[in-house]
């Protein structure tokens, strides 16, 4: 039994290309005293990913060369040698990488129950995508009912979840997205008041007649010309909440700098940054709460899974081409 | 007896010209009922008064077309058509604009006793720019003791007070400002921890040496590169003030946005606009405890006094050249 695995090989410079990993398949070593051997059937991708292969001071290390490439990851447990905390037959859930097999001393890995949800919804509404919404808009945007929001990235992992959190919470809720279907599925499927296609309208033009009044929270997961628009909007005391600038993640020279950020002084708003990390001692409450609002029908999760690690470039790519519907998953299992 | 007056008679691109005021000496009218007369001794300049003539949605309404420049300043009341609120003698300031005789029904005027401080410093550090200093530093920039503080156009009017602020609550200063002599005045008069001259050091390189640990707050009056520079530098739940960006009131195009501000997501930091007047009933306060530390001092203000109305528009010139020294103010009276 061999493991297929994803190797960071170069640091690339804008588009990760053909040199970016390379694809091995390598014998799995034999377990230590007390660490689990987990078979892994889904991988996470997300556009942070591409943020983790830059040699820059970030919030995480960087990926280092020669090592499977970072992902987060859910599974079952298929091997123990002597680790107390799992069985056989656990599913478990972490940070995996882009590998078909994992071994690990559990360090990290936490169990999910199947029964609840399907294994890809961990990893997406009710993983690190949902828990980034979740302490993202409530947190740091501090919605409060009657707020106006508006959510780049609309149609994604993140902010699917976010937009119907404020909706829950008595928002009014616009989403940007990209293209006819994805704007229809926020207003019909997800309960969205409105969507800008910021392919076919000018964002300009667009949040003018779509948010006349302007917005109490801007949830950014896009950057550059999609944020400076948006700063131009805002009301009095807003709050803008930094998560991610995924049009800025591939540029090979400098960030473009929002140009309208001094509408913060103007209006006495707030920008700030988030990472989700610093909520995981309240993921279990937040888990709990989505499984509420999911059961109730309050809460869609929509997932869009490819499968064969060998498609992992390929699918990788489509989180910058936006060429997906839903939270991306790659299904790494050969069954 | 005639009032000089600078009225605003064309809406400047970039830097203002020939064109953008002109003086005109014009009769003063018959008080009505209830109004006063106000001899103005000395006129606050400030970078502010750059983005009062841009036509634009911002935190006060712009200037109009053939109105009378606004601005800041100070005098005393020298006839009285019945207004029960003040006295011939009274020293008053308000926003009395860029003109030797104010005409007032005492609406937003309050006076000041000239016997614990002279008039200069009540349009300066016991005035505006003193609010400003002391409410974005503690209440937006949120100092405690051991904070490292960056301050940008430290010698200036807010800039200075906001240093000396910080040093009194016991942090770390460093401050930015143009040329040797002012870097001294900030170590040797104010009591600065450091200083960085940005007109002879590359900004980048200062900041590593300077501020080696990095910083808590950043206090910025400049914006463009310095702001983009400082950002780099932010440690972990930074807060940035946005108070001003003097470096681009003068674009003829866009502004300069942050390219650094994906900053805020890795470090958590917030980056938070402020406008002195939300703190209006609150100056009182803060105006006692700026006085017992003058007193005691601790804080130090400085005015640099330039003569006759006929100067204004070279004066004005002085805030975006740097060539002056502390709080840029104009005398009006003539004796």
């Amino acid at each position: 039994m061999n493991n297929k695995q994803i190797i960071f090989k170069k640091r690339p410079s804008g588009v990760p290309d053909a040199e970016t990993w390379q694809l091995e398949n390598n014998p799995i070593p034999e377990l230590q005293e007390g660490e689990i051997l987990v078979q892994q059937h889904y991988i996470s991708l997300d556009p942070a990913m591409r943020g983790w292969m830059n040699d820059t001071k970030s919030y995480i290390p960087p990926v280092a060369i020669d090592d499977v490439m970072r992902a987060g990851s859910i599974g079952k447990v298929i091997k123990n040698n002597g680790n107390p905390k799992f069985e056989i037959g656990d599913c478990v859930t972490s940070w995996g990488g882009v590998q078909q097999f994992a071994i690990t001393n559990g360090d990290g890995w936490y169990k999910v129950d199947t029964r609840l949800a399907p294994m890809p919804m961990y990893i997406g509404t009710l993983g690190m995508p949902g828990m980034t919404a979740y302490f993202g808009i409530t947190e740091v945007g501090k919605i409060t009912e009657g707020d106006i929001v508006l959510v780049s990235g609309a149609a994604g992992a993140v902010g699917s979840v976010v937009g119907q959190i404020a909706k829950i919470k008595g928002c009014t809720v616009i989403g940007i997205a990209g293209g006819k279907d994805k704007c229809d599925y926020l207003i019909n499927e997800l309960g969205f008041d409105d969507a800008i296609d910021y392919k076919s309208e000018n964002i300009y033009t667009a949040l003018k007649k779509k948010c006349p009044k302007g917005v109490d929270v801007f949830f950014d997961n896009v950057g550059g010309l999609i944020l400076d628009a948006a700063l131009s909007k805002l009301r009095m005391h807003a709050r803008v909440v930094i998560c991610g600038a995924i049009s800025q993640y591939n540029n090979k020279s400098k960030v473009d700098g929002p140009s309208n950020y001094l509408s913060l002084l103007v209006t006495r708003s707030t920008m700030q940054g988030m990472v989700v990390m610093d909520y995981t001692k309240k993921f279990g409450e937040a888990a709990k709460q989505m499984g509420i609002w999911m059961k109730e029908g309050k809460l869609k999760s929509k997932e869009d899974i490819y499968e064969g690690i060998e498609n992992f470039h390929e699918t990788y790519n489509r989180l910058f081409s936006g060429d997906k519907n839903g939270k991306l998953v790659l299904k790494v299992i050969e069954e």
